[in-house]
């Protein structure tokens, strides 16, 4: 499970203007000859130009992430599950993680049907899960539980470490089994709170503006969820991002920031899902500014920090179906409509070949 | 081509009131008993209720639509094409119309590779294109183009019998071959002046206002649209929906009010397109308002006149990607959206069967 990467965490505070600079990496920057191709061929389709709206944009996206001038959509979909040590932020019992890792495999939760829908593989990723998953057909991460942020650094430097080199891991292999798209997606009981802990610590953000229901919890509950998300930050005031993910993040986050990173790296787009993967791929992103063109935003949830994060990635996201699932659901939801966008770039006659007056 | 539905136009002006009496039709109302079946399923699949928003919406709405508490999407499309008696209106030439409906039969439009992605068939009409048009594989209609709305009727009262009355057989056809889900489609230089027409008639709305650029007109091209269709409301004056339909409307405008009329007799869901296809779903709701629960609204068109009719018909679009095409295409992407509801509602499994703490 060793990649041939390294996070270098042995950071030093002074430095976190630079934290880029700590992990050996380098996006590729999108193909702007592929994309000039696209363009020029959108203009030549059987339509007014620009008619087809957002989907002419994700095709001259896609050509960009590809170098393609007619790219095709292979597409892969990560869900990483990690249990949490901070307790009392969720309706849901903490064994449900690994249940639903289960769930998963066996094709029955939404992630799992939606993947089959739009013709995506789909990986999972034990990131820390508090149950036995040897049974299990996942990727295996070595992490445990992360502790409770409450009191202690979620996850010390080495896993964070671990956790981000997985998900980059998981990236260069998807990029050599051809995927030209990734999804990263997530299932943790209770993890909206580290994730809008870290959506308050990179938005600047006040978490009792910024906390939501999660999965569902009443105002009382919310309230509650806020003052801990708050309280968290004031104990370990983090002073990068990397420190962010360490003392308030989670496993599953950590290895969707790897995963991020990693699209960038072997030249993948990378969508992004609801507020716990927008967390982690603005993490991704903070630390590493030139993945941001890399970045779609599948979906917009109601989750407020979630909003926030788009604004901070300047994303505008392709779906506003008000779910607020995670597991990927709503950035795979969006990868039916990048498809639609490919296959009309692709499929569609120009005007001359149409024999049709432009 | 004579169904055994007969449209009464031998309305008298004093029962513009009661316009919906005048065509002999019922519209079935949704199966409330389907609905709370499918509403109950989705609140024991593995996943907090309601946390796949309007994903779910959409499954329930397909179960009264179908009657079946785990429905199926069959979905057909169906395009009309009709040429346009007003010049100066559009950006492109009038032989363009003739010339993308052989393009939508031989696979190249964006609706063709459209409905293709979304496994929809997709039927052509001649709803009155001014070419010959019998080397191809459409529905004939025996339609004229409509003559010049500046100056007369664009349809005579047969004409627009006529046409409601072949899409009202397309849609019992459709019934027939298992179909539960049509999608109305249009092609036709120069439609969105009569669409906006009738946008106006129906919304009461400022023509200045509400006039849009259609595939491309720049903001004088626009101010001229604007002064001839409020000219051509000034002559005609239509005092009901049909009268309306018959003066400021067209032909593959009246197909696809009879199409959307004949999905709610036959128990189908109709998916609404941009402002023409939603224009005419507009005059058909409100000649027969119990047809409103059986229409969805694909998306939302940038064409102001198109979110007037939205309002009116109170419907909230499932997709807002600046789609501004026509042809049925962007009704089409909304049913790539309208099978990932209907998958996961039928496939996912509930926490019982996958055994997760509820």
């Amino acid at each position: 499970m060793i990649s041939r990467y390294t996070v270098r965490m042995t950071y030093k505070k002074a430095d976190r203007q630079n934290a880029a600079a700590m992990i050996d990496l380098a996006t590729r920057p999108l193909d702007t000859a592929a994309m000039d191709a696209a363009r020029a061929r959108q203009n030549q389709l059987v339509k007014p130009p620009g008619s087809l709206g957002r989907l002419e944009e994700l095709a001259i996206w896609l050509a960009g992430v590809t170098g393609e001038g007619r790219p095709q959509v292979k597409a892969r979909v990560v869900v990483a599950a990690a249990d949490h040590g901070v307790s009392g932020v969720s309706a849901y019992p903490r064994e449900v993680t690994a249940q639903m890792l289960a769930t998963f495999l066996a094709g029955g939760g939404a992630v799992s049907v939606l993947a089959k829908q739009v013709d995506a593989e789909l990986v999972c990723v034990d990131a820390g899960v508090d149950a036995d998953t040897t049974a299990l057909e996942v990727v295996r991460s070595g992490l445990q539980p992360s502790r409770d942020l409450t009191k202690e650094p979620a996850l010390s430097d080495d896993d964070v470490t671990r956790a981000i080199e997985i998900g980059r891991m998981l990236a260069e292999q998807a990029a050599g089994d051809g995927v030209t798209v990734l999804v990263g997606g997530e299932m943790g009981i209770g993890n909206t709170t580290p994730a809008t802990c870290l959506a308050c610590w990179l938005t600047n953000g006040d978490p009792h503006t910024l906390t939501g229901p999660g999965t569902g919890l009443d105002a009382e509950g919310v309230r509650r969820k806020a003052d801990v998300i708050a309280g968290a930050l004031q104990l370990h005031e983090p002073q990068d991002p990397l420190e962010a993910l360490a003392t308030v993040g989670g496993g599953e986050i950590a290895v969707l920031t790897g995963l991020a990173l990693g699209a960038g790296e072997h030249g993948l787009g990378y969508i992004c899902d609801g507020l716990i993967a927008t967390a982690a791929a603005a993490v991704a992103a903070t630390l590493e500014p030139d993945l941001k063109p890399r970045l779609l935003a599948g979906h917009r949830s109601p989750e407020p920090a979630h909003a926030r994060l788009l604004e901070l990635l300047d994303l505008a996201p392709v779906l506003d179906l008000q779910m607020r699932l995670g597991e990927a659901s709503g950035a795979v939801a969006a990868l039916a409509i990048l498809r639609l966008a490919a296959a009309t770039h692709d499929q569609m006659l120009t005007f001359a070949e149409a024999g049709v007056s432009g």
